[in-house]
Order: C-alpha cells, then structure tokens, then sequence
C-alpha cells in the first residue's frame, strides 16, 4: 500500500462515519459526490482518495457501502481492539471514561490513573483509579497499546514520560502543552483551549474591523 | 496590525500559557529560547513571532513576562469577557462546563440547551439545562458570542444553524462531522474521534511495518 498521508486519514476517518452512517440508512450504495458533499470536499478528492489503496466505484453506481467500510475499517486500524490507559480522573477523564463511542470504534479504556490520593481508589464507570505511581507494574500485567493524558500542564510531560516506559506506542494529549515523546510513539493532541482562543482572536479581530469601518 | 496567520495564533496561545506559568513562578524576564525551548521550536520563530506585532526582546536580557503576557492577551482577545452557550449535555458538554480552566481564560458558559426532554429542567452546576427550541429567544433575552456544539453527529448541523440564527460569531464544534456556517461565523472543531482513529492507523502501519521487516 502507497504511503498515506495524515490529511487523506483524517479524511478516511470522515468517510468511514459517513459510511457507517449510511449503512445504518439501509442503503447498499454510494455515490462519491455523496461522500463529498457530505464532507464539503470534491468527488475528485474522494475517487483519488479512494483509488489510492485500490477501491475504485462504478460509473454511475458508485461504492458498495459494507465493502468500502470494511476496507477503510481495516485501513484505520478498527478492525482489532486496542487497550487504552487514561492517566488523568477530572472532568475531561472522566467524560472520556463515560463516552460510549470510543469503544464502538474499538478503543478500550481499561485503565485509569490519577496522582491525587483523593481520587485514587474512587471508581469511575468500572473502572477504579489508581496511583500513577503503579503505572508501570500495571503495565507489566497488561498490555497497553494507547494512553491518554488527560492531566493538568504541569504533569503532562512526565506522565507522557511514563507512559512510553510503559510501552505505549501512542499518546492523545488533552493537556494544552507540547509533549516530547520518542519517534517510534505517535502522538496526537486535542487542545481545547487553543481553539477556544483561536476564536476568541477570530471574534476580536473581526469587531476591530467593524469599528475601523464605522469610522472609514 | 499585519494580518496574522491561524499557525502563528496557535503558538501565542502557548506561548501565552508558558508565561502564566513563569510569572506565577515570580520571574520577570524570559529568553526567547526559553519559549521556544518549552514548545519545541526556534527562538528564531519566536523572535518572528513576536516582532510581527512589534514586541522586541532586549538582547541578553529577553522579554518582559508581564508586558508581552499582557500584549498576547490583548491579540487574542483574552481581555474581555465571552458569552458561550452550549448546545448537548451529554458526557463532553458536562465535563466542559465542569472545567474551571475557560473560565480563567475569559470563556464563560452562560447557557446550557439539550432536545432531551429528561435533560431539560435538569441542573449542571450553575445552570439549568433549557430547551433548544428556545434558543433564539435565549439569544434575544441574553448575547451570546460564541457557541458549542456537543451533540450527536446528527444533531450538529442544524443546532448550528441554530446558533448562527441566534447571532454567534463563532462555534467550536466537538461533533465529528464537518460544518457548514456562513463566512462571517468563526469555526473551529475538535474532532477526538478522528484524533483516536488517526493513532490507530499509525499504530497498525508500525505493526505492520514491523511485520515486513521480520520477514525481510
């Protein structure tokens, strides 16, 4: 398979909803001006990003629904479950934990870690935190493939430090802070608060040309 | 003000975060390379960053925290206060609304809206969860400038259509699926699905790069 690049992912990842969607619809078919309009991309787009790993639609019919998810599904990486630990029992941890869609795509929480000691031993779903400090010997006994970082800045780096010790080979950052980890552990981040501010900047900006009009 | 570009907002964000942090540690001064240092780029960049609005360092001695901590205040319009209302409470509108850390940063979640007929008339903290049919009186009784869009998938075009009705200027859209508002409304989204399924394509090419090179 040719090298995929993260924006063509990112896509596969917005198709394959569509086409989950679809299929829950009942429809066997799919157009690709369906998948683009859908997602406000060109079906050219769709078609190049498809036929890159060899699915290729029928004029006028377009792509099997439950063939094209499959594909993607296996593509993605979906098609096996992988155990996740969430290091970080706040708010955001904790709606994680509750999410049911996370295990719908096939990621399993099925550790939580927290340093505050009024927090460890408290149960979450079903789930019981623990220290971070046991991190390491709980993934001795169990694998973890993922870990999620849903700490405050400070801590971020360390957890994110003993989290690779721990051999995950993937990392999703909630913390809003630039994590280092080493190449062989993909990293991901969700920053709230810098599209929070991205909009506030966008807002400000945009009332600042309003006055500048006013006065023009 | 030169136009800045999303990339450059999004690294005064952090650095803006960073000097929270020294200031709370009492310094005064701080080097570009320590800014960049902590976020993982040049001090170069940061010292580009930052000359493009016309804050300049003093060589050897570096920038004034709480000088340059204020004019990135003023750029991404931190200064003020923003009305947010949320639309969804389920698990992730929960936990924003829990989350003490917008508020510091000037975002206040003012109103909470659900269809759910047993999550209306519920309380989330502060709030009562409202209808959503009632958005745009809410929105006539009371501004607001931003919104958040924590539904379903489903739901999440037309809530914003609902808030672009109401007069948002901007959205921050947590629903993984892309958006469609007119040119004058703000949006940005954070996709953690689409964050999740892009580690697990990494994590399965890695296996599956593994794989050929042990047979190899």
């Amino acid at each position: 398979m040719p090298r995929i690049s993260e924006s063509t992912i990112r896509r596969l990842s917005h198709y394959y909803r569509v086409l989950e969607e679809v299929e829950a619809e009942g429809k066997r078919l799919i157009s690709s001006r369906r998948l683009a309009e859908r997602e406000g991309i060109t079906s050219a787009q769709v078609r190049k990003d498809l036929s890159t790993f060899g699915s290729f639609g029928r004029r006028g019919l377009g792509y099997q629904v439950a063939h094209l998810r499959a594909e993607i599904r296996a593509i993605l990486g979906l098609d096996r479950r992988w155990r996740v630990a969430l290091v970080g029992a706040g708010n955001i941890g904790a709606a994680l934990l509750a999410y049911r869609g996370f295990a719908r795509q096939g990621f399993d929480i099925v550790a939580v870690f927290d340093r505050d000691p009024n927090r460890i031993g408290t149960r979450i779903g079903d789930l019981v935190v623990r220290d971070v400090a046991s991190l390491s010997d709980a993934a001795a006994e169990s694998r973890f493939d993922m870990g999620v970082i849903t700490t405050p800045l400070r801590a971020a780096q360390e957890v994110a430090d003993a989290l690779v010790a721990a051999g995950v080979r993937g990392i999703l950052n909630f913390a809003p802070r630039k994590l280092f980890v080493p190449a062989h552990v993909a990293l991901r981040t969700v920053d709230m608060t810098v599209e929070f501010e991205s909009l506030s900047f966008a807002l400000s900006q945009a009332r600042g040309s309003r006055r500048g009009r006013a006065r023009a």
